[in-house]
């Protein structure tokens, strides 16, 4: 980093603002560390309005350089990380709520907010913000839109894109565009707004987003399934929308996954519980009461045991156990590869048969989890992350699970993005029409490419991100291509 | 139309596709007929798959046709009108349902399906497509689709762009793309599928979508309330929200409009009534029942009468009522311009109030109703429709109302789009730099500017659309720029 450089930043920002990227790596990987994916940044700023990214933008544009927006960097795809050189946007000083309006379900803030921070202020307000990624103390929600990001409740209440009515955001050149607001509809225009979010930073830097929120229900009931293998477990998920049945979350936990968690359930599990299903219910007392006997029913053919469980506790204790899965899953070998992929929900039983099936082929353990009722798996190889073999075949494996949940028409990624990881895919999931129409609004967003280089598109710039002469470039780890 | 003309699109679609402008005058306007829009188009043609649009779109690039595409006419905004010639691409024989599977609550379908049919194989497998925006029997969902239709039940509910999972167009040039699918989570790219509702016809022809569906609530029940002035109204309507409450539907009625209709109410109103509103609330019986007890506590305060109401019919009853109020409010002067601007739901009040001050300033009798809940009003000014002064002044108030709207931070339309007859409002809300990027948008997708030029975007291309030379252009009515 040159003097003349940091001086111009200071010029342009402020002190406050200036992050030294060498003193700073946390700003150079997101929770894709562990696989070894670690960024270089030329600089790291954080400006404190949108005034100072459009003037950050402008400068970056004349200058040709890559600038990466950062939200909490709980990302799972490295779409914060910058991968080779430019500037690093933290979003970290844009962290004030401009208005919050509970009696009109409405909330505007900068995208620096935590989404933990949301969510408060929408319980304590009796409200909702559906949308619950994890990471929530650190990530933030303009990372949240950036990704459209989801989560258990998507079932029920769908993903972020659907609570975003308004954006704030600073596109190529510094140009500062105001799409929706407080308005609940709006047909005037093309929907920018929508567009914008799940676009990972590619399209821009948003700074700014009205919220709508809901009621938040009065009662959540939790509902538990115990199946000897996949097919029963998959026939009784299947058999809950079957009934015209909608509980908040549907979610399922087979094999390797249920044996590496089980210890850490709250209840006793049946010992030859070999697919899980775990589901929350709610709405009124009387309503969530009379909607969980209905989901009992409907999962209580082919299962082990079917039961509403409720005690003292058992929320946070299943809360806990629920976010330790993916840990526990990892210590079984000592790492994993994890991967987002979602199919229509029919191939759901397909989905989970076809993981295990490449974990056989490529000689990796497998299993996996997540939001059945999306069917949204996270397939996942466990694998030894210190043995090179190990990790280079589960990169493989995982090529290989996208290329088949592709063949059973789903997508490759169901709320985790592509990022920096699964750029590759994006030229096997769409065909040539459909990336040349992406590739398109690219670039009436960003003439010149510099917004997040090689994320979710491929690169069409030249190689070189950085604001110095080309320099060692970031040793990634072998294991790219792979998401948690 | 020529001889050779004929000839080319006989070859290229058949004998069956072709429909004699003159002998079909029904494809030449839409529900804006009353006020004397009706267009002119150089020939109709009604291809029969998605491969016939898309050699349809080849040869009008080729010679640089404009294209209008065609639901069921029953747009409020000239959308599917042909303004100055060129071709009206009608998708009614595009009317098959590809698959429906109730079991997963999807369905998949050619644009030309009506409305009707999808609300009838919905509700007959215990399922429910929310949006619902009228005319039913002759709206084709692919026209819902290019407004991004909305309705009463977008309170509870929202528009048509949270059901559409997946669709395949024809854009610039005959390029048929395909954007998401039946898989409910898919976030590897940018969401084209969103951008594409509600665009009006002007980024490519849809000719096939995925719907998702949700269960439909076992039970409905309604809720009036009855007050003597707007601000005692509003301030209850409010009331709903701000209790946490959910009605699916939650609509006012004011002024004129009330007594426009009160003999057709199917309940006797106070006498000084000036205000009325009705609520749907859904859920199961025991549900709908509770929550409606909440709704009415919630509507009482300021009063006249705020209850529960029942009977044989009264369902039916009051959807009768309710779809003859905008005849109703026509009938007291003969004509009537009806605008369905949107604000934010704290302005709802001072966008009634300011609905009737623009009618005192231009001597016209006013009233407004709408979809009280999400803020979107129709607002409306009576007129003699064959005095012309009384319509000029109908358009100027018009013009006054937008202007108004969008001072107090809303849209100029929350549901019925721009189509032709508002698209000289899209430069007024919407900034340059958002101009600038849904111009670009748009030529992403058609180049050439031939998809329903002079719609919901100013046209870019030179005057003349017909393939002829230079013709006599449609007289529209001189109220142009006039909503219903």
């Amino acid at each position: 980093v040159t003097a003349g450089l940091w001086a111009d930043l200071r010029g342009l920002l402020g002190e406050d603002a200036l992050r030294d990227p060498v003193a700073s790596p946390q700003y150079l990987h997101d929770a894709t560390d562990w696989q070894g994916l670690r960024g270089r940044a030329d600089a790291v700023v954080a400006p404190a309005s949108t005034e100072e990214v459009a003037r950050l933008v402008e400068w970056c544009y004349a200058r040709q350089v890559a600038i990466v927006p950062r939200g909490g960097g709980t990302g799972l795809s490295g779409g914060a990380v910058p991968i080779d050189g430019g500037l690093v946007c933290s979003l970290e000083r844009l962290n004030q709520v401009l208005s919050f309006e509970p009696e009109l379900w409405r909330l505007n803030l900068q995208a620096g907010v935590t989404t933990d921070r949301v969510h408060q202020l929408a319980r304590n307000s009796g409200l909702m913000f559906p949308p619950d990624p994890g990471a929530a103390a650190q990530s933030h929600i303009g990372g949240n839109i950036a990704c459209n990001a989801g989560g258990p409740r998507g079932f029920k209440y769908g993903a972020t894109r659907g609570y975003v009515t308004g954006l704030t955001a600073v596109i190529g050149g510094g140009r500062i565009i105001t799409v929706g607001g407080p308005t609940r509809k709006d047909v005037a225009g093309y929907d920018i707004c929508s567009l914008m979010v799940g676009s990972e930073g590619t399209l821009g830097v948003m700074t700014e987003a009205w919220l709508r929120l809901i009621p938040a229900p009065q009662c959540t009931v939790h509902v538990v399934g115990c199946y000897a293998d996949v097919a029963a477990g998959v026939e009784a998920v299947l058999r809950v929308p079957g009934s015209g049945l909608v509980p908040a979350t549907l979610e399922y936990f087979e094999g390797l996954c249920v044996e590496a968690s089980r210890g850490a359930f709250p209840l006793s599990l049946p010992p030859h519980t070999r697919f899980l299903v775990v589901a929350e219910v709610d709405g009124s007392t009387a309503g969530a009461a009379a909607l969980s006997t209905e989901v009992v029913e409907a999962l209580e053919p082919g299962a082990i045991f079917a039961e509403r469980v409720e005690g003292p506790g058992l929320a946070s204790s299943l809360t806990r156990w629920r976010s330790g899965v993916s840990g526990a899953v990892s210590s079984i070998r000592g790492g994993k590869v994890s991967e987002d992929i979602a199919v229509p929900l029919d191939r759901l039983g397909e989905a989970i048969l076809m993981t295990r099936a490449v974990g056989v082929e490529f000689g990796l353990p497998s299993c996996s989890w997540g939001h059945a009722g999306d069917g949204n798996l996270h397939a996942t190889f466990m694998m030894d992350k210190e043995d090179r073999v190990d990790v280079a075949r589960a990169g493989e494996a995982a090529q290989e699970l996208f290329a088949r949940a592709l063949a059973l028409g789903g997508s490759v990624s169901g709320e985790h993005g592509l990022g920096w990881i699964k750029q590759d895919q994006f030229q096997r999931q769409f065909g040539p029409g459909e990336v040349a129409i992406m590739t398109a609004i690219k670039a009436v967003f960003d003439p010149d490419g510099l917004f997040n280089p090689g994320k979710k598109l491929p690169d069409r710039r030249g190689a070189d991100q950085s604001m110095a002469a080309p320099s060692p470039t970031v040793v990634a780890d072998p294991a790219r291509g792979i998401g948690q």
